[in-house]
């Protein structure tokens, strides 16, 4: 019987918002697997938001996705067929799987490593994935977060926000206050996930907010929006402040230059700092962070939230949503 | 014999550029000194760039010059007379003296620091003083520059840029680029001053000779302009590099709203950091910075050069030159 791998691929580069146009159904045969390569059944494909700005036709810290490749995506299945001593059927892995059915794992660069044990796939795609490691490695090792800080989070409903918010409690900030759309996303982020305020930057003046929550200024910001919030964040400093730079989301969907933060000169007025990273390069600590995670989640201190979009026609839609906010906490595409 | 005391106030604040109404010149009588007081008559004031902050009526890391007080600046000169142990006729002392002919130091808040000796005073003034070791400590403390580095300077053949070229090579960079306007300051700085190469700003695309010149990118980038020459160096970042933001002149004099860096992105994928500073912070390790670059003035490796305006009551005028870029190294204005 011959396996049909369906994959979502780019078909026209995106000029503004996705839409139905951006990408395309391609249907191929799965061929036979060589020795040591095992057959990946993908279970759920992780969005995110860097997938947009690989869709654009510019450098970036990989390379553009060519017109009629495929998505690249991170995301996780359960091994069908292997004929590799490192996979035995019926195992859990993720890695770089693309928006496709199937995904074959080898011995190498396309290896995949073995999912958490101990939670439910999501929850590991989530917290236990990159996008919870993304949130402590950028408190941690780029925000030097510290007992008694004053934090910020944007994009805080967002699948990172809402595990930076909970881990910036649990290591002592003195106040985290989240930045997110509309009321329902902001009693959610108190009432569930350990905020102490939030601002709906969409009916609410954010540097007005910024003032009155945080007095004294903000000593770690986690910026996962760029644009006007990020300069309302650095009119709002305290001395030594750190920006950490995890996304700039704002902008991915833009058409027109944007503004860059003309703010930034408060930088040298409260010698405070603005630094990028990518949690890629963080690959060696990723099991270290990953057992203390699991051990917050185990001890109930640590809540993981999805947004699961059904089946990979619609992945471009759990994209979109993302982009545009719909989502309240990591989304996934549901493959089968 | 009663002293006169020339005084220059602010008597407008600025919009746009310095011009005559900007200060006017009081001319008050100079009190006895009381006990533990010294009288100082000013030799010279340092002109430096943050002055023109504090002109604006907006909040920094100094309050803003009130309208009729005088100009906030720094200086040196020589006591003349002493009701202090800690201070001899004779004695040539620095600190916050003001635009004005006289100032009394004293032993709290008020007290002056000795001009390290061994070099005239205008060498004192700009290389071992704030000028220069604000060029020492943003290369090394901020930006941590090591053997090798790819450096980008802007302004630089202000007063700061000058200084650090010249210590960026003998700290090891392979590159040192110099970022200028005119051909003038461009030759100078390659021929006198240690720098590899130099960028005319004026009259060459800075994007293109960056990609020219620095074909793997920047390792350090040393701002004093900020505008559109740090969104050009933004552009051509290496991983990992550092931005040391130093000054933004290029704002200073600006009465619409600047723009900010739009290419701040390029600090996520370069995995990058900006960092403002602020050289007071860093007083404890004034003198040891001072005795390494005595030994290097001594050594005849590094070379201070002063652009110098005659007269107290062309103070502005000195300024305005900084401000605008009339000046080849540190202004200073000859007060007597």
């Amino acid at each position: 019987m011959e396996r049909i791998n369906r994959q979502v691929v780019l078909a026209n580069r995106p000029h503004g918002p996705l839409d139905a146009t951006t990408t395309e159904i391609r249907d191929v045969a799965v061929a036979p697997l060589e020795e040591g390569q095992a057959l990946v059944a993908v279970r759920y494909l992780s969005i995110d938001a860097t997938i947009r700005t690989w869709m654009d036709d510019a450098p970036g810290y990989l390379p553009p996705i060519g017109i009629g490749e495929m998505i690249r995506s991170g995301g996780a299945g359960e091994v069908i067929e292997s004929r590799s001593d490192r996979y035995a059927v019926g195992d859990l892995v993720s890695g770089l799987t693309g928006w496709q059915e199937y995904v074959v794992a080898d011995e190498g660069f396309g290896a995949m490593s073995p999912v958490p044990s101990g939670v439910d796939l999501p929850t590991a795609m989530n917290v236990l994935g990159s996008t919870g490691i993304t949130a402590y490695i950028g408190l941690n090792d780029i925000g030097h977060i510290s007992e008694g800080d004053v934090v910020v989070i944007s994009a805080a409903a967002g699948a990172t926000g809402m595990t930076a918010g909970q881990l910036a409690k649990a290591k002592g900030a003195a106040l985290v206050v989240g930045i997110a759309g509309g009321p329902e996303k902001c009693a959610l982020l108190v009432n569930e996930y350990g905020y102490d305020a939030a601002i709906d930057y969409k009916n609410e003046s954010v540097t007005k907010r910024l003032k009155e929550l945080c007095p004294s200024g903000v000593d770690l910001y986690f910026d996962n929006v760029g644009g006007e919030i990020l300069n309302a964040v650095l009119a709002n400093l305290a001395m030594n402040a750190r920006i950490v730079l995890c996304g700039a989301v704002s902008g991915y969907n833009a058409t027109e230059f944007p503004l860059g933060p003309s703010n930034y000169f408060a930088l040298i007025i409260q010698r405070a700092s603005m630094q990028g990273f990518l949690v890629l390069d963080h690959l060696a600590k990723w099991p270290e962070i990953q057992a203390e995670l699991a051990a917050m989640i185990a001890a109930g201190t640590l809540k993981s939230r999805e947004y699961i979009v059904e089946g990979i026609d619609h992945a471009v839609d759990g994209l979109s949503d993302l982009l545009t906010g719909k989502n309240i906490g990591k989304v996934l595409v549901k493959v089968s």
